[in-house]
């Protein structure tokens, strides 16, 4: 389908362009033309549906690079618990009664909110599975996303038939929305030896079904708590000297497709060694608040020059897949707690929102800005509201005032998948249905001990 | 009007109690009747216009405990920058241009933004004009407020006459739904001599115009930021010793009915006075780390025995009215800041923003929760989302997943203020044409310079 969105300010993210009166056209998947209304319209006429963005700001969809679509089955079914607690009496045993259909489920529901809130990629680690999983929900809703299986030593083999499994099946698929990744959870649950076998396996699999523009990404957790030495020590009999990413680095693991998710705990080797290797970062405020994980060096990060995206984490740390939520809690929280009113501004914000996260999936060929020749995953934001009023700057109010439910329509790779806040793909009432079902079976399940 | 609200989910905060298939029963102003539906079907019948709370849950309306409301107009307007440049070279210049009914305007904004977000009640502070006020703009669109005249020592004379003026005209008018305070605005910005003399001021005016149960009450800014000891130095030559609190107490001022906005520089010797005193805190978590003023002891407060209620502060450091992201901001930050996941649960910050909101406005004897007597002042919330799904745990989800634009109905003093998202007292097309003319007009007479 060939789409015209006219009369609306763009906000390209693309060298800081800001257009006014300003349309896209869009052919088939791809952004054929950016430029002022008046010059579009003339161009691209009949054949065209057209989209009114008059008194709507134009984005690229957010992407949200540290989730676990799966768990927002889990929301909100524990909270304000010490981490050991949550995690171990609550977390862990209910996530053992999941089932495929559960993961299927709890991805939809998390696909429904991203595209409701303005999110056109997800990256996401969590089980797969062949017979139902995650990529099947984001392919069936419309979302892009990196899918990756998570790795743990414990379970080599499984894991080893199902990255396999995934990558053939999912990678560079349905019409190129899916990607996958390798997933080792963490350095503390993966040991040394895994962990390059696990990097042996990310360069096979990438010979057989990724490109230099299409790579299979490396998607992991890293110092995400202020213990995480402590724990390699204990699991593994290694002490270590200079920062959990260096300790990464000494593997042989870490490059430019690698995407660190959290980044709480490092040190400044750390750093300079995610500088060297053009290790990605993704930032979790909300989940690291509300875990007491600690607060991750995002200034010190920027300075340095990395690439530092935005994730929500999953939806039991948080409990939502708001990144516009994640946007201000970003902005506000390394000020405050830097003491320094400068920091993390609105603009550097929707970067790491948008563009940065499309750079830290090694997809920025392709996404994360609005530019001729991407593909077009867009977000129309409906700025006539109260909160949205008076306007001086559509940034600072991106960042600062708007909310998810101002998000009017959300297109990607070509496609409407909401229109006026109606997702045309999903069917809302029977994917909350399907949750709430799903939920009361698994607590069944639970209570009766049945796996 | 009587009203009968059915089928829902009623979150009382009061004794903790969640009545599911609850019912609540509202004449003229007040609720009369709280319970299960079976019951309250039967009692109130005929005459009662029914709203039906199906998939939804009822709570008493969010209580905003510090507000400029007038400077939603300047909402965007300078973000980002040193606090100094941002209050020296932004605010208080485009401050002085502001006209009362700019002042008007400004706070029908505030005022819609705020109904539509579920807040019933605002406490808020700003210049006071007899023409067109904060006051005026509450009573037209039925919100419940404290209207305040903020106090500077350069201008006592003014002062007087506003205060005396507000009180006069407004104090537990429009069918009490406002109320006035007397609003000296920091103790580096107000003398000690006419901190003492605002005192008399306050205790002259409420035996002329307050009562024990309707009280003219004190709300003023106290250690926003950490150098407010130094400031108070160089402006009056005083040294203090032992923290800001502790000299408002040496002036004599501090009584139940303070509420001191921030409360983020207090020394241990500060929280033990107001809790003698029983000085009420208002915390603003948006607005100091946007500003980076630092972060409250919130912790410390609470388990003092405080009263801590929630505050968005003004649209021009949040850069919203909603308390809903206040509450959730709440619950994250000591979390994370304090490296302990069990602090401010969410029935805590629930509690916060609304039953602890009233005690800090003096006000619990007629708002702050759904408890026969009080005043139907009530936000009925739709769960029926998709990321307020899966259900396990309603406070959870109303102070993690919970957003603004979920409120689907509003009863502030018994009237139906909003109706499925639709605001009855207010034409917000008006207001934000009305708003973004404002802004137009005023960027224009501070170009010009023409006061």
């Amino acid at each position: 389908m060939n789409i015209l969105i006219q009369n609306g300010t763009i906000i390209t993210m693309h060298n800081r362009k800001i257009i006014r009166q300003g349309a896209i056209a869009i052919e088939d998947k791809n952004i054929i033309d950016v430029g002022k209304n008046r010059d579009l319209k003339r161009k691209y006429g009949t054949g065209y549906e057209k989209i009114d963005a008059k008194d709507k700001v134009v984005m690229p969809g957010l992407i949200n690079t540290h989730q676990h679509a799966a768990m927002s089955l889990l929301r909100g079914y524990a909270d304000d618990l010490p981490l050991q607690e949550w995690l171990g009496k609550w977390i862990l045993p209910i996530e053992k009664y999941m089932t495929p259909h559960d993961i299927y489920v709890g991805a939809l529901l998390t696909a429904t909110e991203s595209i409701m809130s303005g999110t056109t990629t997800v990256n996401t680690m969590y089980h797969y599975t062949r017979e139902e999983n995650e990529a099947k929900a984001f392919a069936e809703t419309g979302l892009r996303g990196v899918i990756g299986h998570v790795c743990f030593s414990q379970r080599k083999k499984e894991d080893k038939t199902a990255l396999k499994d995934l990558a053939k099946n999912w990678h560079n698929k349905a019409k190129g929305l899916i990607r996958v990744s390798v997933d080792p959870h963490s350095p503390y649950t993966v040991d040394p030896e895994y962990t390059k076998e696990l990097k042996e396996i990310k360069e096979e699999l990438n010979q057989k079904y990724g490109s230099e523009k299409t790579p299979i990404i490396w998607h992991t957790h890293v110092a995400e708590t202020i213990d995480e030495q402590e724990k390699i020590r204990k699991a593994f009999k290694i002490k270590l000297k200079n920062g959990v990413m260096t300790y990464l680095d000494s593997l042989g693991v870490l490059d430019k497709h690698v995407i660190a998710a959290h980044c709480v705990a490092l040190t400044g080797r750390d750093i300079t060694i995610m500088k060297q290797r053009k290790v990605k970062a993704s930032h979790n405020p909300i989940s690291n608040l509300k875990l007491a994980s600690g607060i991750s060096p995002v200034p010190r990060m920027l300075r340095k020059g990395l690439t530092v995206s935005l994730g929500t984490d999953s939806p039991c740390s948080n409990n939502t897949a708001d990144m516009f939520e994640t946007m201000k809690a970003t902005a506000l929280l390394h000020k405050g707690v830097n003491k320094n009113p400068t920091l993390t501004p609105a603009k550097q914000v929707l970067a790491m929102a948008t563009i940065e996260g499309a750079k830290a999936l090694s997809w920025e060929n392709e996404i994360g800005s609005i530019e001729v020749g991407k593909k077009a995953d867009l977000a129309i934001v409906d700025f006539k509201k109260p909160h949205l009023c008076p306007l001086y700057n559509e940034i600072s109010h991106l960042v600062y005032a708007a909310k998810s439910a101002d998000v009017n329509t959300v297109i990607i790779n070509g496609k409407i998948v909401m229109e006026n806040r109606q997702p045309t793909t999903i069917n809302i009432e029977k994917v909350m249905a399907m949750a709430e079902k799903a939920k009361n079976s698994l607590l069944e399940r639970l209570a009766r001990n049945i796996k």
